[in-house]
């Protein structure tokens, strides 16, 4: 079945570009020796890089020429009219043909998913795609959604996120019935907002390859409480970025408290590979950037500053969401729902 | 005017109750020579207390016998219907009778609102109270509000806490002019949802004592770019609640680094006192607990879970909002913003 994997990727999205996208391939191609994958892009300058690496890409690496690229800051409707010609527009392209089976891109988020639901739609059953997210927490990882996409959600959209969550974490860690919770402001069942509680409603009573955990808190997420947290975009987008917000202010305090005494400073210098190894553990660069679920094939955001490391784990994670089927399980659970939904 | 200032205090309150109260009241009691303070709560336990501190506390602190106590986990319409006899009921009634100017209790956050709300009622023009929290940044403090006392919040609202928040700002730090930001998912004006579109016509075309700042992200809060965020109780309380638990994992992850080599080990050991700094400026009981605002008199909510130098510093943000005359500038710059919200 791997042999059967093709992965397209926008080669010219994100702040860094080609170069960027080539050594992450350099990388990856090693890794997945059965992944074929399909570069959109500048055709000259993707050729160049490409020969640099002196036939190690062969056969293994096919470049398509695209004439121009989504700027970061377009906004999406201009770039779905205007851009039809772009490496990204090309890439969801290769995938709506069934050439390819994942598309990667490090560039801009909302012509992303506005390319993605146009040209790829949704999946059945599933009302609105939604940003997951991977963080890492005390216990392992956990999945979070939705970060973005979806400013106002209702019972059933929450619903969505819990059913694409659980697929999103079987595919990835194979947990076969990962804890599940509904991020509320308190625990107890009469908490939070109609949507909220309703949904925990539908949850509790349906039969789907999860542990339903009910209602959980904010620092229940990172304790590892759970292994998928579901919430509306609105606040997933504000606590998602805030937690990047904290990790930049803790390691300036850290750095602050580090550099006060003479003792602190030769304990800093010490402990300098650990303190290297936390700067890492927490740079947002490293969870894959986001995961376009709900689109009718595997869709992968990188993070728009990553470097190749970020980029090539971004494609890793849409190889292994590829090959975990993360789609079909989506499709048959949702199914699993629907009756009851109806009924009530 | 110092000299008239009087506050408030359930003294039973708390996961560590009356011995923590009287030894922060060791501490406030001597930074605030003018203030007076009335202890409620079990007289014998509380005269026992007061005994020890031989005659420190003399003419300047009085007791006021309560039968009963709210406990942690009462629900806020049980608390209100029957503790009646509570320390906490009668705390909040020293202020309602005109005996204290502001009261401080670190018990039961929802009995304490529904109690506050019941007996001060509303300041006049505000339609519901929140919570405020203030957060270290990058550059020094930041006002955040509604941290969850409101689940669902219209523009109106939003526009009260901006008002409330700028205030707040106000009186704590002294800022004239107080750097005002609306939490959203992008800073452009289309973004988000109407609420909050709403809300920053209405704070744009507003002549309030403050600089709006127009919409902010999350990751903008802990960096300090406003020094008053305002968002919805929803958000604001997982993402207080996120704060809390990110400064949790990172403690966790820089452990588990720093013991991971001999020379880790060495410099953690030199470090010491630096990293114990870091972990008292993240520790959520240094910052006051909430402030709850928009209620007819000062009432500030220490942390469940403080020690007494918590408490402490919540008795002096109480003092401070009183002295700086919080609850009168939100009454008149909310008067200011009525006109135009009739007119529009």
């Amino acid at each position: 079945m791997a042999g059967e994997l093709t992965v397209s990727i926008d080669a010219m999205g994100g702040d860094a570009g080609p170069s960027v996208v080539v050594s992450a391939l350099a990388r990856t191609i090693q890794r997945h020796p059965d992944v074929k994958f399909i570069l959109h892009g500048d055709e000259t300058v993707l050729n160049q890089l490409i020969a640099k690496r002196k036939g190690k890409f062969a056969g293994r690496v096919s470049v398509r020429h695209a004439a121009t690229r989504v700027a970061m800051d377009e906004k999406p409707s201009f770039a779905l009219r205007r851009r039809r010609d772009s490496s990204l527009w090309h890439a969801i392209e290769s995938v709506k043909s069934g050439e390819a089976q994942a598309v990667v891109s490090a560039g801009n988020t909302g012509a992303l998913m506005a390319m993605g639901m146009y040209q790829l739609g949704l999946i059945d059953g599933i009302s609105r795609p939604a940003i997951a997210s991977v963080w890492p927490t005390q216990r392992g990882q956990v999945v979070v959604l939705d970060c973005g996409a979806n400013v106002e959600c209702d019972s059933e959209q929450l619903v969505d996120f819990a059913i694409m969550g659980e697929a999103l974490s079987r595919a990835l860690f194979g947990l076969p019935k990962p804890r599940v919770g509904l991020v509320n402001v308190g625990q107890e069942e009469v908490k939070g907002h109609e949507a909220v509680r309703n949904a925990a409603h539908t949850l509790r009573q349906s039969d789907l390859p999860m542990e339903f955990c009910g209602f959980i808190e904010g620092n229940n997420i990172l304790e590892g409480a759970v292994d998928v947290a579901v919430m509306d975009g609105f606040t997933g987008n504000v606590v998602l970025k805030m937690l990047e917000g904290a990790a930049k202010l803790i390691a300036f305090f850290l750095k602050g408290a580090l550099k006060r005494s003479l003792m602190s400073r030769l304990g800093a210098l010490l402990a300098a590979g650990a303190l290297l190894a936390l700067r890492r553990k927490l740079d947002p660069r490293a969870y894959g950037g986001g995961l376009m679920v709900g689109l009718n094939s595997v869709v992968v955001k990188a993070h728009g500053g990553t470097d190749s490391v970020g980029f090539a784990y971004a494609v890793d994670t849409a190889i292994d969401l590829a090959l975990g089927g993360v789609n079909d399980a989506i499709v048959s659970d949702r199914a699993g729902v629907r009756p009851e939904a109806v009924a009530s």
